[in-house]
């Protein structure tokens, strides 16, 4: 029996979604709005490889998702609302609470507005999108998977952080590491891809506008690079991931900013952008940096850096290491950085092929390397929608 | 010519000196002065291996030099105050301005006060000494040996955070690092006993209450673990080290503390002391992980894998390692951190000799390691009088 499940994948002021057939896995819909709330927004989406776009002011989540559902409707995709039985929300912080997806009850929606405080920017969109959904399809099952669920295996000696106890025992300050379903979907490609025995020591890169890297053991996290928030880790578009922390007092000392304003410095006018004062973007750093930018050439070096440092640190959790991906935006299409970060990594037995990297192929080591090196698109959206299968089989 | 130069060491309350024939090297006086301040002040010396102890109330910085000074005279190891021609003082933060030891001058004064604000525990301590010597002993040379100024080959790339970039070019926020003296002569001492072949790559762990991590490249410092400040890299005895700046501004609004009262947390009330809720020093926390408390434990082993993670990171940065080196109070004495940092490490070359290990050995690493591993004492004083000699026959 084939069942229609939709994936939705929810930012600040936008929304994702596939329409899958289950277990087949096929993409009838797919779709994103953009600027939910601004009199620009639009839909845009693809049916059976035909695109389509849809200009018109959406006031709020509720809107949005009635004019996806209406759209679905008016091209036939569905024939009524009752054919999707099962939404998958990604959820961007489940805390301590949830090591797994779950069917969303007053007790997840009550946990998952405690835990907007962890992560201001998404839990509360994630939430709204969660509502409009129960109230615009009240016969489907709405799932909650968590960014945080796939790194419930870290150990503790690397999800503590120093701090006095209390801080991770009452009110749980702890690395928690996020891109979930990213990176378990890279996991269970590469093993699928390349066998369990290639794949037993994996780092998986996702290097998008947020980034993070994560130590695979046997298709279990056992370390990331984002931790109690996503502003940890290698230095992103706009945020600064890690830096000593004392800057944080010192800088509010000396500059009279308040926890705000650092928090919106840290997250927002840092990163790539910070650095190079030009853009978030690898693509326009490397055109500037082309051009004789020395701040841009900078930006590139800091995060190719940051980036093997990571693999680095992450080799010792796994003692070693059989298999390097990179995904989501930049790991997928720069062939720059891919060459930067490897171009010392030649100890751990990592070498590209130049020509397979140029061309983003799936594996772009060299014959005589080691270690695999892949380029896998990342696809969040199928994991949510396995996820949702699975409870659904469940329940 | 064989000259009479001290070695200054001083601390937030205490101050620790050696008194040298140079450049023969051999130490005529080691002495040390605790709680300066209080009444409960004491200064213990080894002269000609005769140790002496006085227990007497010095009030400042200048009273505890005063008394060393009437010490050497009255035991005749000077006869008159002339024969020390020149101190050298160990301080805390160069800043942008200190790539290398200075003779003091007004404008050295100027820049230490100024960059007080960065290390407000020990900088402004070394400038009392500084000034208590110009008093004390008018006809001597005083020098400045800064712990960050051995880090001054650190690439941008390793250096700079991805903040906003005035804060660097404005404001001097970048990464310094810390312990300079100390991995520097772990760095030349190593070099001699076992050549610079074997010695070409080399990472320096010195771990004490304050612990840090250096990359060292033929000699030269490429990756340092502290930072901005002494807080960050690993965990310290009650130093956080790295966590998630994110965490920061979250303490300040959910608890309502202020930047002076985070700042303490993260220096005072955190690191082993916070994690085990028991104590900051190793031994402590063994005897009770072995009497089965689980909060030791788990210090040590955080303390043990954020270690590992930096030994991984900075491999990145060498290309490979060469030689690993265990230096100070914890490093030169805890055959356990050791053993525990090491175990994972296999990958890289490393592996132990249990017994050699076990005995602090010079070299403690198996015969078929192909990683030199070595337990070395550091001598941050001799590194001081070895600049001093060096700044004197410039002049």
């Amino acid at each position: 029996m084939s069942e229609k499940i939709l994936a939705i994948n929810s930012g600040s002021s936008s929304l994702k979604f596939k329409l899958y057939i289950m277990p087949a896995e096929t993409v009838l819909v797919s779709g994103q709005i953009e600027r939910i709330g601004q009199p620009s927004s639009e839909f845009s989406y693809t049916i059976a490889g035909k695109k389509s776009k849809l200009a018109q002011p959406m006031k709020d989540y509720e809107t949005a998702i009635q004019t996806v559902i209406e759209t679905l409707l008016a091209s036939h995709v569905i024939e009524s609302k009752h054919e999707i039985i099962g939404v998958g929300h990604r959820i961007s912080h489940g805390g301590r609470y949830y090591t797994k997806p779950v069917i969303v009850d007053e007790d997840v929606k009550a946990k998952i507005d405690e835990l907007a405080v962890l992560s201001p920017l998404h839990n509360p969109v994630n939430l709204l999108g969660i509502k409009a959904f129960e109230k615009l399809l009240p016969d489907a099952t709405e799932v909650a998977v968590f960014d945080t669920s796939f790194h419930h295996t870290i150990p503790a000696k690397a999800y503590m952080y120093a701090l006095p106890y209390s801080y991770y025992k009452d009110h749980g300050i702890r690395r928690y590491g996020f891109h979930g379903p990213s990176h378990e979907y890279i996991a269970e490609k590469a093993a699928e891809l390349f066998g369990k025995q290639q794949t037993h020591r994996l780092i998986s890169c996702h290097l998008g506008n947020g980034g993070s890297l994560t130590a695979i053991l046997d298709g279990h996290s056992v370390n990331s690079s984002m931790g109690f928030t996503p502003l940890a880790g290698i230095v992103m578009g706009t945020r600064s991931g890690d830096i000593d922390p004392e800057i944080i007092p010192f800088i509010e000392e000396e500059f009279q900013m308040d926890s705000h304003a650092v928090r919106e410095m840290l997250n927002h006018d840092s990163g790539l952008q910070g650095l190079s004062g030009i853009s978030n973007d690898i693509r326009d750093l490397d055109e500037a940096a082309k051009q004789g930018n020395q701040r841009a050439q900078l930006a590139l070096d800091v995060y190719a850096h940051q980036i093997q440092q990571y693999i680095g640190a992450y080799t010792t959790d796994l003692e070693g290491l059989d298999t390097l991906v990179f995904t989501a935006g930049i790991g997928e299409h720069s062939a720059l950085v891919r060459q930067m970060v490897c171009e010392r990594l030649g100890y751990l037995g990592i070498k590209l092929d130049p020509e397979k990297n140029a061309a983003n192929a799936l594996s772009i080591e060299a014959a005589d390397s080691r270690v695999k090196v892949a380029v896998i698109p990342t696809d969040e959206e199928i994991v949510i929608a396995r996820d949702v299968m699975a409870l659904l089989k469940e329940a």
